[in-house]
């Protein structure tokens, strides 16, 4: 299903596309020249779905198969590399890029691990895993705290968009109705999060060092 | 063989829920949130047995076949999270719970090697980075020095109670046979490394920088 | 094809040998002891491999079916902890070698991957990620910045070479003409870089920070 829907491709080709541009805007910040923009961009977009991709067992990943998802992300880098002064001072739609992102490929990782005969619990974290591993890919390479230890809300969200793809499949709903309020519950929270600046809790006692 | 046997499935959870309850106080310790407790619980607890079974090609992996993989570290997460001073007042426990996560897994992860048809001594090394790989994903996304590279003996247990369990399992000998003597070799030798501060041999020159 | 052409198991080998040592000395500098630098040497000569394996789905890699891929890091490793004040003598002669480790890669992991089905952009990629992989491990080990960030030419290279493989391979061409050329474009350009210092393009506009 996953690979005859044209819906979900899309929706996975504009989110690599704005994850790439997240991991090309890190490397411009650390002085990288064009040839790391272009490798943090590429792991960026790329590297939550190769994770997902390897474990599900769905090898080679479907970005070594079709050249559109290999073109992504170096568009995504070349543009970054040319017009960051105008993307940086867009930083908020930037932002708001990323959590479309991260609601895009929590719902898509979903509804393939579900393909490929996962159960509904992992499925759903497999969503969550596709969300969260090229930012994870990302901050490692560059040296920076992982955003998902980041205190803002990441990895709830990405879980919660994934839960409702995997139910709403389950239940063999309308693709639309699969994908639409999954990428909105993920995304919505994730915007709710950083503007009003919710936090998860913390642990209560006294750090145990 | 090993998806049969409840004896190895049983260590593997064992293994799990100790090596996560160290993912989740190195989380704490760094001042995370649940969230962040919770996703360094699992890839500590999950982590060298994802890499074990991409490596060997048995995907998906366990952990997102049997729900009881994914509860483990979950449990073992938020345990820590509200009863973190407890276990940090029992750190010796801790790194005693820690030095048997990694000979249950070394060993465990050598006789999964060897189902799936690998060699053994490439299955001892799989017990290896079984046992290693956990700890090394949890030390890389917190940004701390891997525990593998500490002066203490860390990888060379592993190696030896993963060799154990290869030599066993070719002499077809009983499953306790397999799992005790091995386990305890690593574990054992873990104990006094740490206990007695033994070192491993250090480069004799001049450092060459 | 790759399995039974002596000329890329060689290659290969030799590759995993010179990348090993890279490692090692990585490990010694840092003052690690002697299981530390086997982990590293055996990270960087197998990381790139396993890395390129695990993508195309060819699991178990081959340097857990060959003994002979096990041997060649950890002599190298033991090589390098005995005799590393005359390897670090040699600073340039390593270099040379590290540039010959990635020409040799980009090429023995293009032709593999194109033995498994991939098509010729993703082989090219396959390659490059088989050359610059095993380094990019290490870094990310041993706290680096990743050598691939540094502003000497390193992906290009490797990209350049691995491309050659690809489009010689499909024409169909004498072994030694896929080998020969690809690696020796890999290598001359990488050595070329470092000696004349040349650099890859920087963003041009003030950083968006």
């Amino acid at each position: 299903m996953f690979g005859s829907s044209p819906v979900l491709v899309s929706l996975d080709l504009v989110g690599i596309f704005v994850f790439a541009i997240s991991g090309a805007l890190v490397a411009v910040r650390k002085g990288l020249d064009i040839f790391g923009v272009l490798v943090l961009a590429g792991t960026t977009g790329l590297g939550g779905g190769f994770l997902r991709d390897v474990l599900i067992g769905a090898t080679p990943p479907a970005a070594l198969a079709d050249w559109r998802y290999l073109i992504a992300p170096v568009v995504a880098g070349l543009v970054t590399f040319y017009f960051h002064p105008a993307l940086g001072r867009m930083e908020r739609v930037v932002t708001i890029f990323d959590a479309a992102g991260l609601g895009l490929f929590c719902v898509t990782g979903a509804v393939k691990a579900l393909d490929h005969g996962l159960g509904p619990i992992p499925a759903a974290l497999m969503g969550m895993v596709t969300g969260i591993g090229g930012g994870m890919a990302r901050d490692l390479l560059a040296g920076r705290v992982p955003v998902v230890f980041s205190s803002e809300l990441y990895a709830t969200p990405a879980l919660a968009g994934a839960s409702w793809a995997v139910l709403a499949t389950r239940a063999d709903w309308n693709i639309w109705l699969v994908v639409l309020p999954g990428v909105l519950l993920c995304f919505g929270w994730r915007i709710l999060a950083i503007t009003r600046d919710w936090r998860a809790p913390l642990p209560s006692g006294p750090s145990s060092v």
